[in-house]
């Protein structure tokens, strides 16, 4: 008797997953998935790549927020393709949502893709959306106690910003702990210490992002 | 023939809610579910209010993380009961893990509790825990955008504490927005602007607490 043995079936996200990754590919489109903390700056971290890659790539924007506009209001005044998913309550972007408004944006105008996620340090980690690579964000005003508490992100992302530099006079943080704690939980992962209030490290991550593609 | 209708069935969450706000009111304790994103400062909210009104009042504390014990280190300098919750991945405190360790704590000898839930703007809101009022913390270095992208939290929240005004030289932040966004969310929801590491507003703020009591 022939028994037939299926050793790996995707779940419903990793299927939907692979789905836009194959159209994103196709399209020729370079796929980032930006998370964080509520207030880390990932918007504020878009306005600095846009400001910064606008003339030598074509960017196109998702933004993931449980209500609202304000950010894809934002990143609208930049000129370039954006589009705004309310979650309406789900604490987190997944790729059904992606799938649907893929087709909302002018993809063979895009070179990449930027997916801000919804503002949380948890659930988005666990949810591919199709993305070539994580990026994450973390404010140094939220402490280093981070990646002990919220270990997935870390271990998921390939990059972490350090942002709001311009603030570490006036805070408590040890950055040297908040590094090697990232680190040993992720040896492969990249962090940036950035302000997106200066500008300070930006230049050095945006040809990080552009050598990426 | 007799049809008997039963018209809300509480959900599973619910029921064990009630029966930790039974079993809390029974033993005489306030309880105070604690929110806020990562990093916002809740831990060191709770080290202020042990500070100011340990001698008057016989606080225990639960901690809620994904991982670690960093928090319950913290707060067992003050020689309090505390008790750290380990979610393993789950985003959110719910009424099973509290049922679970209320035993571990004296509750004969406790008059208010207060459980930090885990770092998260969205889900712990969609939760009970059987408290009597939750509070949520917001660091002004997260931006006044926050109600708007966050609503469910900001109306079911009692009081909102508004932290590290320190910082407000620093940032951009339009404080008038922040509180009359949040109140039109929530009209009765009580605003408080402090500092933890300058003690600004910590006083009003752990009145007001005794008082609720």
């Amino acid at each position: 008797m022939n028994i037939k043995v299926v050793s790996k079936i995707l779940d419903a996200n990793d299927r939907l997953a692979e789905t836009n990754r194959r159209k994103l590919k196709a399209a020729g489109i370079y796929t980032i998935n930006l998370m964080g903390a509520p207030g880390a700056g990932k918007t504020s971290l878009l306005e600095c790549v846009l400001d910064t890659l606008k003339g030598s790539l074509r960017i196109g924007i998702i933004e993931g927020d449980i209500a609202g506009a304000d950010d894809a209001r934002r990143i609208a005044l930049y000129n370039v393709p954006v589009v705004q998913i309310n979650t309406g309550g789900a604490c987190h972007l997944d790729a059904n949502m992606i799938g649907e408004v893929l087709n909302e944006l002018p993809l063979d105008e895009i070179d990449m893709l930027i997916i801000e996620n919804v503002g949380n340090l948890v659930c988005p980690a666990e949810f591919s959306l199709g993305e070539d690579i994580k990026i994450m964000v973390s404010g140094v005003t939220e402490g280093h106690d981070k990646p002990g508490k919220y270990p997935l992100m870390f271990r998921q992302s390939n990059a972490l910003i350090l942002n709001k530099t311009d603030l570490l006079p006036y805070v408590n943080i040890d950055m040297g702990k908040f590094r090697s704690d990232a680190l040993s939980l992720n040896p492969e992962i990249k962090i940036f210490e950035v302000s997106c209030k200066t500008r300070d490290g930006i230049g050095e991550f945006c040809q990080w992002l552009r050598l990426q593609r």
